[in-house]
């Protein structure tokens, strides 16, 4: 690449801003919320878009079905076979948008409002992963427009179950191995350090969700005629629940840590020198005091510590007024972030181990699993990520920083173990874009940026 | 009353047992759900349903408007200013009918179906309260068409505000004291032995019905964002309810059994005497294991042990699939149920207590109370009481035992300390009736039993 090839990338995005703003705001007002059923035709036509806008940028592009929703799977050979492949990894799919109070505007009608970093966009999706995945498309876009083709042979895969666990991905890689065997991919689906400092992740935690159904009776029971007899599931889980973490917040799973690695010395080092504003972190969402388990560094228990949470809980009567049950059944969602070396079916055994130990034998159980998935850590030395440090170094006009994740992104785990390629995750949200909450929002500088650094970054990979 | 007078209505009652069930099944049919607000004009059409059959029977009656829902206010004084006054009070609310799905028919289209004890019908209200208030209203009718009057002189009331704690009861006895001061209250909410031996209740237990909401961050967060620095509210709700008991089954809420009375010895003797089966007790509702404080026998945990019972719970993403979510909020409905000397106020003051003792700082609660009623235990030795043995004895050809029961009845300890009156209470449904649960049914043979002991008592009750 030549220098002024990248201005001229660099300049057909900056003449077509809003164009790019338009395109994603089309994107966003489709509510492709994987979770629920009824949304199902909302995927398919989100995929399709996606797809379309790939074929219009010269890709060979298909929607390709799976057992839930289908893929995008999209080629662009024109750079030639001496040229570095990468594959661009997005989600179409979005989280549900309840509760729908809280949202200031509806969540599929993506709105521009004002900020203290300028314009930004509030809809669901709006960062993730709509606005960071529409980032790399613009920056196709950009070097097709001003150069004629791409500087590097690009593989793209969006998928539509990100934000269920991936039901459906480790088959869809498996059999397209071949056809996905490349240098590295790339991915958009974490945060910057702050709006002005660019970060590469190399830390992400897994995830192992699950739903626990405790029942007793066999049906719903007058409280006052039963009660001091019965048993009450709500009691049972609320028990069980209260009880996953000790005084010290460590959870109390069996096993929980056995297998769990603790980041390097000089890892921690590094994070304790970004000066982490944990009061900062927490004051902006009405917080002061900090969860978790103690004597630990924020940035290490929120990258590199695991975690139990509850996401949700229902029983008995929750409608308006009083009536005096005890419930027949009780339900948690309980999920759990894991670090690199946990292994996700053993967190699983040792939570139906846990509850076992806890509930009377009168008392039924079933813990359902909604995907599972382990930490990672990334290798920092490799030339993908040492393009990418000229990429953003050039774009912000200061080095990137090497951050962790308190999030799971599955599929680097999935590309690297099913296809062999290790990941980059540059990504460009902020901490209060408020993702899988209400008024989702992206700053338009972030998006315009991260389209930039993005072009750049096809522009250090054709070198390489 | 002569004995062939009884003879004549006990014979009314009984060739027009087709007719007593149609004008039941008529009230059954309306959705008079106190608890939800759409279901207002349902519970007047009820009260008036209701009134306008005591208007028919001879009464004065007329609907009193409230603050909520309206109470039916009636009075036959035909026996002359000589004879007894009676209070007689009903209520025709019932309970919300969810969960739908377990319903084996609708919930208020009543049907009548075949079991161990006869024909039953099943629908909401059927034996909580409207088929209970139902009997006497027959037995008016019965008296009405054989003799031409009551044997004494009856006031009837019927609220529709039972199943919400009765809010607005209170200020109605205040306000017609003089109209309701009487010579002993009936009330027909309370089960039999068994559905061949009867049985008067001699104590109820009260009810304290809150609903707790605990609030931590500002917004609904990303659970691996905010996982392991971010308080979440299902776990500390979790806590404070999984802490409510101790290993032995007492409630730890601060002063909770200070004023609480034990009972008699001998009444807990009698009650050993009953013979009852714990086991089987809990068999028909799919359980084995007795809950409740250890070391104490079946009878008293039921009867005069008061508890603290989850009623229902909710927090988070309660939908399909998965949701990584840690929510901005959580709620319980809990409910205490109370015995004699225990102060409802100082319950709720308890409650505050043990919650701001168990949350952190960061954290908001409330404590909302639906109504609040203490425990009461009658007196065995009073005229009424032994007119009613009279009436039992005769029907079901044995003695009736003296019971206490779980549930909560507010207004007889409102009618003693507001109108002065003692309450007679004379159930006649049976343990498996199901009230406020699914499929709630009601025996008729219980009906028309209960409907000819009422006519037996109004004949008793004239000769005191």
């Amino acid at each position: 690449m030549s220098d002024s090839q990248i201005e001229t990338v660099l300049a057909v995005l900056s003449t077509d801003q809003a164009g790019a703003e338009q395109r994603l705001f089309e994107l966003l007002r489709i509510p492709s919320i994987s979770a629920q059923s009824d949304h199902a035709e909302d995927c398919v036509r989100a995929g399709a878009l996606v797809s379309d806008r790939l074929t219009e940028l010269g890709f060979s592009s298909k929607l390709v079905a799976t057992k839930g929703h289908p893929v995008v799977l999209a080629q662009n050979f024109a750079a030639g076979p001496g040229a570095p492949h990468l594959l661009y990894y997005g989600h179409y799919d979005v989280q549900p948008a309840d509760p729908l109070a809280l949202w200031v505007s509806p969540p599929f009608e993506p709105v521009v409002v004002d900020g203290p970093h300028g314009r930004r966009v509030v809809a669901r999706g709006a960062v993730d992963d709509k606005g960071q995945l529409s980032m790399w498309v613009e920056a196709f876009a950009a070097w097709t427009a001003a150069t004629g083709s791409l500087p590097v042979r690009v593989t793209a895969i969006i998928e539509g179950e990100e934000e269920i666990g991936s039901p459906s991905l480790e088959a869809f890689l498996a059999e397209h191995r071949s056809e996905l065997a490349s240098d590295a991919a790339v991915i958009s689906d974490t945060n910057m350090w702050d709006v002005a400092t660019p970060a590469i992740t190399t830390r992400l935690r897994g995830l192992v969700y699950t739903q626990i159904d405790i029942g007793a009776a066999s049906r719903d029971l007058h409280s006052g005629l039963f009660g001091g007899s019965a048993l009450n599931p709500i009691t049972l889980l609320a028990r069980v629940l209260g009880d996953l973490h000790d005084d010290q917040g460590r959870v109390q799973i069996p096993g929980f840590y056995d297998d769990s690695d603790e980041p390097a010395a000089d890892e921690v080092a590094a994070w304790q020198a970004l000066g982490f504003d944990e009061a900062a972190f927490l004051g902006q969402i009405g917080l002061s005091t900090p969860a978790g388990e103690t004597g630990r560094d924020a940035l290490d228990r929120l990258w590199a510590r695991p975690t139990a949470e509850p996401n949700g809980i229902w029983g008995g009567y929750t409608g308006e007024g009083a009536k005096t049950v005890i419930p027949a059944e009780a339900h948690a969602k309980l999920s759990f972030r894991l670090v690199p070396g946990q292994k996700p079916q053993a967190v699983l055994d040792g939570l139906r181990q846990f509850l076992a130990e806890r509930l009377p034998p009168d008392v039924r159980f079933e813990v359902h699993s909604f995907g599972a998935s382990p930490g990672f850590a990334m290798d920092f030395g490799s030339p993908v990520m040492a393009a990418a440090r000229r990429a953003l170094a050039a774009q912000f006009g200061k080095p990137a920083v090497f951050v962790g994740s308190g999030g799971s992104i599955p599929v680097v785990e999935c590309l690297k173990r099913v296809v062999g390629v290790d990941s980059l995750m540059m990504g460009f949200g902020l901490d209060d874009d408020q993702i899988h909450s209400p008024n989702e929002k992206f700053e338009l500088c972030c998006f315009h940026n991260g389209a930039a650094a993005h072009a750049r970054l096809l522009g250090e990979l054709g070198k390489i």
